[in-house]
């Protein structure tokens, strides 16, 4: 494979030209999902891929594909992208970077004449965000088969404007389905965690996504006098709960390395300062990256919860409230990303996302690989949210590398 | 002694005509001190004495004294009473129990013609409940000089009306300090806890009240994604307050069995499912009846909240927001309360009042002694305070062997 070279000053040139759509005071984007904002985004993007040469269409939902054709137009193409949406008060990086670096990629070979063998698409998919429309990831999971497009369509926002009426309004409701034969799919992405920062690495290599459980726990006891209720006869639901934050924590520490669990929200009912806890609920969740493991888990924390209960004379009311397998990126597209970042002499480790990306909708149809470069102090959805030109021109080079590698690949189908 | 009986229907019927005043729709009564209700309560409390040929007489509190003069006049007089100000939502019989009994004690004491050596008055205290002016026990607090009368004065309501204006308006704000010369003061009151029903007894001779202390922690550590950050390097602010919670219930059976030790309400912030708490409030108290003991648990507490914070690498905010001492009434008023309950026929047992009552005000100026009669569950302070006719008769029978016995007995002074 010859060795082209992306322009970084050019990315990041595009990602500060496209930050101006939706710029809010303090420094960040709110484009949030088919609002004039993202529509105005969208068209810059078409706009853009117009003067690369790019074919640019959209499926029912909206989701965008610009295709640089290749040598044999017949072969599934290499998709490469994000979204463009953001949080009401989002950086500049969170999706945006994964869709002008797949530009910049084109431009790249473009610049370079060099005419790839599968097509190459950049994709942008509709509202990943979810902070207009819930569900988030709502464009690759109709892309992925994984949700009904009319159900899709119905969806409300606060005011009551369905993602039907408003990808309508905004011009970007176009035909089908997308084309779902999908060679490959790459997705470059700030990682929104501190790993990379804390490790010194420019580049992650995502081998996947953890598996996650969501539970809502309530211990019920008896609210009673605090002057007047023998330690003996008490029935407190706090008590319970604390038991479970600690057998929670301590399920985590005996799932490592990869495992994570936490007790994030708790309420006290009636939260009187002389009143025994008669109530108390709480939410928990456990992480793995490896669904075996988060399974023991899950056994794990209904025991204590359930050992608990019946320790304290309380009862429990537990429940399962969401549920995600981990995900476990093709192997192929894993080793064509590491090897860029090897080619490209860029400081890398292999790294599991916790959050959710279009990524792992397209791992459910297409071999899937993810790019991950650092940003400040892992803080994103946030206006704070921060990299450098130099990180984000590393994750592109080595997006460059893996789409190029697996277009040009012999018997690439 | 003579054997005096008590009329405990005559008790009854004025329980349940003073009830009339100020009567709420679910049963029970709102008599807020010093409003109209509180006036008319009063009002009817003074037409009665004045029927039983009491001596009426408020001081400038506006605490109200009906006296029945004895053959020695000039000797401290023997006390009897309680309130007759109320919650909002309050029951029937919380502090107007202690004034008509004390009132059916004169009575009984007129229909049997008996002129007791010492007088006897029924005292009525202003504002005992602290709903419409804070705090509690305000008028018993002026009298035993524990807190300044003109200070007293400016307490004001939610809409800026002040005590002294109220005062003047109901028409009970009387001249001097009362006098504080008493014999000896007894108190008849509902329990407001479980312990005499659960425990089928009658009569509770009340040794006195728990010491008390309140605490307000704050556990700081670090907000972070519950998804990438290593168990090892979590400083989670709600795996430390449940450890304290744990360690309050703890230090609460190992100081047995007088102990009471609870953590009531707990805050946590940002209180997100997906982020590790970074700070969680909470409020604790330990009650004992014992101040050496409620000492070391105070000191065992305190040392279980360092030691959690250190372990867990946490910042800890401690603080003690409140503390009152126990309160051990007079052994002579003990005795002879216990011997009313014997003399009675009534089944009883020492107890320990967890609530705040005038009569540890009184205490600290006089001999003291207080009766409890059971109230249904343990509920008080709720329209659904329920007590029966016979058991309030009991403690009234108990209350006129003490206040007879006292005010009869030789060089009583």
């Amino acid at each position: 494979m010859r060795d082209f070279k992306i322009n970084g000053q050019r990315l990041w040139q595009s990602l500060m030209d496209m930050a101006q759509i939706g710029a809010t005071a303090g420094g960040g984007v709110c484009r949030l999902a088919l609002t004039d904002s993202d529509r105005a985004g969208r068209d810059l993007f078409v706009r853009w891929c117009g003067e690369a040469n790019c074919t640019v269409t959209y499926d029912s939902i909206g989701n965008i594909f610009a295709r640089r054709e290749g040598r044999r137009s017949e072969r599934p193409p290499v998709v490469a992208g994000s979204h463009l949406d953001s949080q009401p008060n989002g950086g500049r990086f969170d999706g945006t970077y994964g869709v002008l670096a797949a530009l910049e990629v084109a431009r790249t070979l473009n610049d370079a004449g060099h005419e790839t063998e599968a097509p190459i698409e950049i994709a942008v998919w509709t509202n990943e965000e979810g902070s207009r429309f819930s569900p988030a990831m709502l464009g690759s999971a109709v892309f992925a088969g994984r949700m009904d497009l009319n159900e899709a369509y119905a969806i409300a926002d606060a005011d009551g404007k369905t993602v039907g009426e408003e990808l309508e309004r905004i011009g970007y409701k176009g035909e089908g389905y997308g084309d779902r034969s999908v060679a490959a799919y790459f997705e470059a992405h700030i990682e929104q965690g501190p790993f990379l920062e804390a490790g010194g690495k420019t580049i992650g290599v995502v081998t996947g996504g953890q598996g996650q459980i969501w539970y809502d726990a309530t211990f019920i006891g008896e609210a009673s006098h605090a002057g007047t209720t023998p330690m003996a006869r008490r029935r407190d639901a706090l008590v319970g709960a604390a038991s479970l934050v600690q057998a929670v924590q301590a399920i985590g520490r005996s799932f490592q390395p990869k495992g994570y669990a936490t007790v994030g929200t708790l309420q006290v009912k009636p939260n009187s300062r002389n009143v025994i806890p008669g109530e108390v609920s709480l939410t928990a969740e456990v992480r793995h990256a490896d669904d075996s493991e988060r399974k023991r888990m899950d056994v794990a924390l209904r025991h204590a919860a359930q050992e608990v209960a019946d320790r304290q004379g309380l009862e429990l009311k537990l429940e399962r409230t969401w549920e995600r397998a981990a995900t476990t990126f093709d192997a192929g597209c894993i080793a064509v990303v590491r090897e860029g970042a090897v080619r490209g002499g860029f400081r890398n480790m292999d790294i599991v996302s916790a959050a959710g990306h279009d990524a792992f909708l397209l791992a459910e149809i297409a071999p899937t690989g993810m790019i991950f470069v650092p940003c400040k102090e892992g803080i994103s959805h946030n206006e704070a949210e921060s990299a450098t030109s130099e990180d984000l021109a590393a994750g592109c080079q080595v997006l460059l590398h893996a789409v190029v590698k697996t277009a040009d690949r012999e018997g690439s189908q």
